[in-house]
């Protein structure tokens, strides 16, 4: 592991979702970028002192010269040392789980993807809204044509710790993701409004083609847009708002998927995410139910408990993490093939998500005018 | 009354709405433009069969020419009556409550506007869901400065009945509403989003000063929108965001706004409309019952029955009705300075709303891009 | 009306009730037993100063002596006067309409029953919340064997407004209904728990055969029970729990009645009455919505405005109204076979009302044990 | 571990729950009580052949002659084994957790209680709803006298599962649950209704002193019961009831408990355990949110992520195992009074779970009459 050390929130939440189904041994890290610190983190975490860095790049190397090195990297650092980072584990011949976004710029994001091919490595990016069951029944109900076309898309992700001006009061977590030096060229919309596309992204199949953006920072001094609000143009004709909001009191992370098609809608929400609301034209709503019988294969085979004992954050986490697990394992013996059907986002995700962002930078900047997206 | 005769739905609303509070006594009517069922409808309704007239025009002269004759007219035609019929009315000396949109272009509406006030006659129009108690008080609230600086207006109006073709069925209500020459200009951003529009307008007291939309026929062969997602520019800089359509299945009737400020957000529901959520931030999201102490003065001046018995939608038109009713009676002695604090909205609120539709549609028309509303 | 006057609550609601779809005329009222407030009350509905009475039996017989005298009664004060008041109406000929309980005795209660077969009268009892669609359609549903046989009967009616002695606050709702000389034998399950039982009696349409009760007054210095559980056996075997409370902070009217069967289960809140739960077993639980298509002939029959609208506590009210017009309108053709397929309660279901109160009381005082109702 | 083979539910979740904080390593266990499953089980989970066991007692012997041996077990077994597995463990003096119900007799379990304490051992019992933060959060709430006194308890855990006779069709689950030989003497009483009561009994910490009870088994030829509704008379004069079903169709494992004191109200719900709703009298409803500040000291220690980002029954029952190793870790050098302030359930909740079962299944079977409870 990269980054994660003492103060950290994503490290300890990746730590936990590698170790629920028991697929990962964690052996070593460069948990923090002072040696003091990376120290008393890993001891704190079990790792054996030689096996405890503060300079991934030296991490990078020495692991890949052992014999029992790593096999996979987790990079949990603030953004912008995202693709430095996975581009060193590449490099170094090891498989990258990287969280998101994937890096800062498009240039270096596209880098990383090639970078995986020739390495012939696997690279997973850990968008891990995508790895609730409930999300998967969506998207297999929209992949089996439940919602006929689809037509309208209304996405979003509203938080609200970022209300008042917390970064200035030495809040470690505020305090990178609203500085552009670290988080990048989007604050909240790199934040979470790429999660919000990509969760969309995930379950709808289509492509956004244009977007056109107003990104306001609300908070007095703040230099990254803590709201954002995109609409949105789909190659199939299909409609869609987006927004993302980090100063909308009463949200804590308010992650809402609507989908409506010509046969039907779908409704889901992060904060009860085992519950999928179906809503077949014409005929009562019905609440799909992760565990139930209703629920299709695709959420079934990531379910790990009966229905009606909730499965939460650590738990669609942890899939990821099983999922990419099995997907290295499968790599030992059929190398890259081993993942077109796999279900976890990956670098190809990862490019797309830092697209979109720089699209809706784009647009905003130009005072809200359509600008379309890379194709792919 | 002026429409509302066999099969439509919005005049019985109307006629119950005015009956509930005892406040109006309904003694004439052209119920139907043709004599036939102008008739039947009148008889239906216990009118006096030389009160029940097939034309609007002879209506508001016989009417006027009465010693008796009706002090208000209620016009519920489908909308591109709305205007004729409302001059007719004022230019007899008639008070007028009229349904929206006021007018099918702003020339029309600012044209009642003036009449209305060269005759000295109190113009209401019903936009219906500022008659809910708890619209009320969110709107005192925000008045109050409990939410600080609004920063932020989402305002969504979805139902589901157009998913399918159902005016090529012959069914009344999707006929008119999907023909551009009863219409008027907007289809879904018209019938709906001018609500959405009027309830943030009503709640949050700001304007808006610019639009960007994009208003989407989905269903083959419609000629007006189902779909609008609309981008809204505040003049304090907020920002919004308006979403209406008529094809999201699983959507009855789902207006809901949220008001996001510096100091807390707020949440209501017209399908559930007796709570408010109200979120002061850092502290826990509350919810405000119509009918308990934590309601203010503004609804509770609106409340009929105590907290826990559901008001419903025909209370707060019925609501509307009344207040009307009072100031009216108040017009008769002193005038046109009877109605400076009324609550319920009026051609103003008529103007504005029809100068929003056409800023949307022009915004649409030209592939999305920002226009500005008239200053008012 | 008899009762109703200043400061009343329910008076004004059956006058809500029965103004809404227009099929009574308020004629006639003993709004109050004093001679002043009578007349006050009185002449504030615009009652004739020669119709506004402050004794029932005066108003009774005067009424009955006019030739355009008063068709119906609606009887709506405090508990203890229900039976004098229907009992000086149904001699004097004319038909009853009686607010909840019927009586403070089965023998009060039996005794109107046969007075109003003897003068073929009808009589109606206002438990009002049979009035809601929705439970319309719960009804329709286990009728039609949806739910298989009934297994498990659960109601429940919380209130919180009783938490604190307000009743020696000279609060007048609170006054009566905690005072025995008033209220009868029950303080919250004559008032309240009263409601549930009729409730699940009607939808059920399966009889409760032994109760065993426990009541409570918590709050000190109460001499009836705020607080009420009652264990239910039913005919076919079914169990069942009722719950009803005036002391649960946080529940304003919180009536709500889940049925589950050897097929389904049903759940309907009073608080949000426009839709009903509907599980069948082993599938998805469906969100059956007032107006909509799911809803069968039962509900549509009573169903004012389309789906999304919400309906409320005094439409419900108002369809009893409605009915009872439209059965005393039959009556005056077809005589008492005119109400055999009525849906609204009457004194059949009041009789029941005031045994099952009595046999509550009776069980609890017995220090908790079962004891038989008795059989129709 | 002993139990959680092939086929098991609850062994897995013993499983997840004591890895993801990383507090125990799995290292022997008495997996099924067949040669070849115990092996087949064992091997699924990285166990060492030698330390693989089809026989409790020879793994308690084994364990406790290594150096290396176990430090406490978890036993998972049907409820007929806890007991006698206990018992092993405790003689062989390794610390028990035990899942519930301890045993099926009070005799059995009163034993236990008496050889933990003489053999100076942890005997940990997982009533792992206890772990829910919110939980947590309402038993503050409670001792802090945020609700005044305690009048009214209403907790309820239904469930659907076996609305159909499922056992008959060879289902593990359903099979040992409705058998008596396996069970003890309680069906549904016993599986969830000695959950809900342990609940309220947590949260509330006033003793149940009398039940009142109706067991029914509704679906034919079911021997134990699917369906218990019980009243509680409490020590401080409150009143509750209970009612726990397994043929409730809609009902997945929608435990539910509800407590009103003069002072205000609480309302918490599994399947959305994140919030705990707080009524204090005479204000609005508060949505108290797992991981905000408005939750207090004891739900924050148990907490691992931050608000809105749900956690579930797997970290519940997680907190449960990291907090039984710590007291493991603490009774190393403290001994028993290492334990004196742990929040999670230990044998004398077990011992108080069975008495209430017995108590129960006693009151039923007299046909419905009060049965006092033992006093501690």
């Amino acid at each position: 592991m990269v980054g994660g050390g003492e103060g950290a929130f994503i490290g300890g939440v990746h730590r936990f979702a590698a170790r629920l189904d028991d697929q990962y041994e964690l052996v070593a890290g460069a948990l923090a970028s002072t040696p003091e610190k990376a120290q008393r983190s890993g001891a704190a975490l079990g790792l054996a002192p030689d096996r405890t860095y503060s300079d991934y790049a030296a991490m990078a190397a020495a692991e890949a010269a052992r014999a029992d090195g790593i096999e996979a990297v987790s990079i949990v650092t603030p953004n912008h040392m995202h693709a430095p980072v996975a581009e060193a584990f590449l490099r170094a011949g090891i498989h990258v789980i990287c969280d998101k976004p994937l890096a800062t710029s498009s240039k270096d994001a596209k880098k990383l993807h090639k970078l995986a091919i020739t390495q012939d490595l696997l690279f997973a990016v850990t968008y891990n809204y995508t790895g609730y069951p409930m999300v998967r029944q969506a998207r297999q109900m929209v992949r089996e044509k439940l919602l006929g076309d689809i037509r309208v898309v209304q996405v979003e992700y509203p938080q609200d710790w970022l209300t008042d001006n917390v970064e200035q009061t030495g809040q470690k977590q505020a305090g990178w993701r609203t500085d552009p030096a670290k988080a990048g060229l989007g604050g909240c919309i790199g934040d979470i409004g790429t999660h919000a596309y990509q969760l969309a992204d995930y379950v709808t199949g289509i492509e956004v083609t244009e977007v056109l953006a107003e990104l306001t920072a609300f908070v007095p001094g703040r230099r990254l847009d803590d709201n954002a609000q995109v609409l949105l143009r789909y190659t199939n004709g299909a409609r869609g708002t987006l927004w993302a909001s980090q100063v909308a009191p009463g949200n804590e992370n308010n992650l809402r998927l609507r989908i409506y098609g010509s046969k039907g809608g779908l409704e889901w929400r992060q904060e009860h995410p085992n519950q999928l609301l179906w809503s077949p034209f014409g005929q009562p709503t019905q609440v799909i139910s992760r565990g139930t019988g209703a629920a299709g294969t695709d959420a079934a085979r990531v379910t790990r408990i009966p229905s009606g004992h909730p499965e939460g954050y650590l738990e669609a986490f942890a899939t990821l993490y099983t999922e990419i697990g099995h997907a290295i394992r499968s790599r030992r013996t059929k190398g890259p093939k081993a993942d077109k059907a796999v279900q976890f986002p990956t670098v190809v995700d990862g490019v797309k998500g830092v697209a979109f962002v720089e699209a809706v930078v784009s647009s905003s900047n130009k005072g809200g005018r359509w600008v379309k997206l890379p194709r792919r």
